[in-house]
């Protein structure tokens, strides 16, 4: 069993380290894309991977599709839709009349990847589940965004609830349930998904640089707009790490004190 | 297998849920311990316990023990630990002469405890894991703090690093990596640590009101200062979460613009 493919677990139970945290949002105006790109199969094996996929046909289709968990799976499956495309094999992502069906089809092609290492042989009990987030628009139907278990079914987002996250989501929740709205305007969505990248990288190593952040605008049918991918040391991001961590602890101390309790 | 067992894993593999979240903070000045109620075996069978166990002989030791997992697990070792004090049963709390005895001692009363539910049987493959965090001072010996995981080893805290959490600890975890050094003030601390209790019970249904918070005054052996135990809807807590989530907005709202990127 190669290291390559123990990306994505490296501990039993509840210690298991996700290595990727993707999210993505449904706005009113369009669809928020951010992923960070850092993998590894223990300490001394962490590289760099995009896990940002785009299946890009201007003016029919756009589809992004990020990935978190096993990367021999997520890359497996990346493969295989752009085979199946070259090859016009039914049911290939170019046919699909909406976005749920190529979501469907995601899911059986990481179920079939996943149960050729299922059954005994000496990689039992390996993990090599993947998850991923497929967002885009096809023809004149609205756009769509799902987040594809590895199972292989899906959910969509609510207006209640416009963001999905996969990987290591928990330290970048909080920031996103506070700002992110349907109606958000798509530059704030964006500075709001960096944030909470750039802020689950402070307290997880594995969840590390490049990121990458792009958005689709709602029946453009062209590729993503306002795309970046941002070093550790970009500029920009060194500002807005700083300027976080500055507001955040001037917010703490302008918090009610404590002594009142006591009085 | 009753509900009650339950608690700690209502899922396998990586979705699994932990129903608690409490933590501690080693100061210059003593102990903060801090921790929530709520436990749950399922969706309707959700419940409060506290999870903060005091165990006071003024003037000689002061120790507190937080709890998170399976709460069989846990009611289990806070019992052995009275019911071995009240017959002098060798090895018990009162008898150590450091901290880190009683750690070795809450490992051990775990692991048993575990060991009775580990073999065969209609229960096989449940999770009885119980962590702990125990802190508190034994005579003229420095106070001591410890995280006490399900294998019954246990870890401390550095002068880098002075807070240990347990249970749902992600989503509160950046807050306090910003705000707590060894020499914060106690009553700073017990806010920040409010705060990160408060903001993950917003983020995970699994951790609830009320909230507990106390304070140990180092070199006192006098019972927790400064305890508070607040309700969700006591009116600190409304005004610590309201000023806390109004100030986060406004900071999101100063962070530079993503614009200049595209300049």
């Amino acid at each position: 069993m190669g290291l390559s493919i123990l990306v994505g677990v490296v501990s039993p139970y509840y210690r298991i380290n996700f290595m990727t945290y993707c999210l993505a949002i449904a706005l009113q105006e369009g669809l928020v894309f951010c992923s960070d790109s850092r993998t590894n199969a223990g300490a001394d094996r962490v590289s760099t991977y995009s896990k940002m996929h785009r299946f890009e046909h201007a003016g029919d289709r756009q589809l992004v599709l990020l990935t978190a968990g096993n990367l021999a799976t997520s890359q497996a499956v990346v493969a295989q839709m752009q085979r199946d495309a070259e090859n016009g094999v039914e049911g290939n992502y170019t046919q699909a009349a909406y976005v749920s069906e190529v979501a469907d089809y995601v899911g059986k092609l990481c179920l079939a990847e996943q149960s050729k290492y299922a059954n005994g042989g000496p990689n039992a009990g390996f993990n090599a589940e993947a998850t991923f987030i497929l967002g885009g628009q096809i023809g004149n139907h609205a756009p769509e965004l799902y987040l594809i278990y590895p199972e292989g079914n899906h959910i969509t987002v609510s207006g209640e609830h416009p963001f999905l996250q996969i990987g290591e989501t928990k330290y970048g929740k909080p920031i996103l349930d506070r700002i992110i709205r349907s109606e958000t305007e798509p530059h704030t969505a964006m500075r709001c998904a960096l944030v909470s990248v750039d802020s689950t990288m402070r307290s997880n190593a594995t969840v590390g640089p490049p990121i990458e952040c792009g958005f689709y605008r709602k029946d453009s049918l062209e590729p993503l707009s306002s795309y970046v991918k941002l070093e550790e040391n970009h500029p920009y991001l060194v500002r807005l790490r700083k300027s976080w961590d500055e507001s955040l602890i001037n917010a703490f101390s302008g918090l009610p004190s404590l002594a009142e309790v006591f009085e």
